[in-house]
């Protein structure tokens, strides 16, 4: 029923999880549905025996669990990543209810590793996290008391994955995605020349970077459109550079 | 967004719940997907220190969960009664799986007053519960671990649910996006600072701008966005010109 290999390559990554049984009851929720990859960006605790009872049938999930220290490691070598969350943001990515963003993601995993990231219990995903995000995740609730548990909320979106991967119809083809750290890698380049040409103040950045994040990450880019905006960076650099070295030479 | 009528015929019956705590995880579970009748049949405990945590903000549930002694009491009242089971049983109700079985449902709830029962931790429904139920639902499931936590079974039952009753067509916010004749412009403006940089040749473009059209077409801009790609390309102008200018004051 389930297609098992589009599952396999879904990373479920809780940030800095507070109480380990909600890592514990995660690690069950995602195991009902079929999904065995959960990241674990710096725990509070963990291991624990909390999680380790809340996880019942589980534990080969939590043996497996990759901890990092940072979203960035936990991200490294996923093409696509999307971040559940509650609240509305002003300057944020494209944000969709889980059954409309479930099938594009679901279709991707088909080919590459994909993520979901879950924040915090008290406070969902800070600003920066957003911002490694191509699109949010909203699960549509009582707006009188939207307080999901995590573990309940990873238990519905694994339940929507399921789904959507055992529907026989795979609409939409997917397209050759850029890795997560060539993406970041741009950024940073990015950032660079901007410096470089002025358009950017380190000392007084705006929200500049983060509306590149925000149009570029809309996009979802492909391998080829990175490497295409790198060489382009670089070209800017070398024809700067040419004139100082004329200037140089004069 | 949700039709608050239909949640509120619906029931969620728990049958002689083991764990108090389970009670009040499913409590928190229903009014995050705003359903609020709870009702309990032979509880071990309740109530409980436990399932007040576990309730969080969901104690209104709590305090009006209806607590009975038999399953027939809690369906007095009722025009259809599903009940959750992930055994298959060889003489029994019909079958769904929830997606399934959640439109006629919800539809019924519109006008009667209806019921879900959840059986115990352990084993689930008895024969003798499964026989007052119209028919069974299950949720798709691991077929090598399909154990849900029975909180985490009422949440996924209550978001599909939600999901039912909501209204399907939910506008897209919308964003102030770019007119074409302005992203038009930047198109030229790129291409323009592409060749001054020396990426692009027009004798020789291969599908340079046929590939930006597409990236920053998908991303669909917005009239902001162009601005600031604007900002960029006059900054990397500028730097050049700045360092032809200082080359020819030397």
């Amino acid at each position: 029923m389930i297609d098992s290999f589009s599952l396999n390559n879904i990373r479920i990554v809780l940030c800095n999880t507070s109480h380990p049984g909600n890592i514990g009851a995660s690690a069950r929720a995602m195991k009902t549905m079929g999904l065995n990859r959960l990241y674990l960006v710096g725990p509070a605790h963990f291991p624990d025996k909390a999680a380790t009872a809340r996880a019942c049938g589980a534990q080969d999930i939590l043996e497996r669990a990759v901890v990092t220290e940072t979203l960035k490691d936990a991200l490294q070598g996923v093409t696509l990543v999307g971040g559940l969350t509650a609240r509305t943001r002003t300057l944020s990515q494209p944000a969709f209810v889980l059954s409309e963003a479930v099938p594009n993601f679901v279709n991707q995993a088909g080919q590459d590793e994909v993520a979901l990231i879950f924040g915090t219990e008290m406070s969902g995903l800070s600003n920066q996290e957003v911002e490694m995000c191509h699109f949010l995740i909203h699960i549509p609730a009582n707006p009188v008391y939207s307080s999901l548990n995590l573990a309940a909320a990873v238990q519905v979106v694994c339940y929507a994955i399921a789904t959507a991967c055992s529907s026989s119809e795979r609409p939409i083809q997917s397209r050759p995605l850029a890795l997560f750290e060539d993406i970041e890698r741009f950024y940073v380049h990015l950032q660079d020349v901007l410096v470089k040409v002025g358009f950017l103040s380190l000392e007084h950045p705006k929200m500049l970077m983060t509306r590149m994040r925000r149009l570029f990450g809309r996009a979802i880019l492909e391998k080829q459109e990175v490497l295409m905006l790198r060489g382009m960076l670089r070209s800017i650099e070398v024809a700067l550079k040419k004139s100082d070295h004329k200037k140089n030479q004069d």
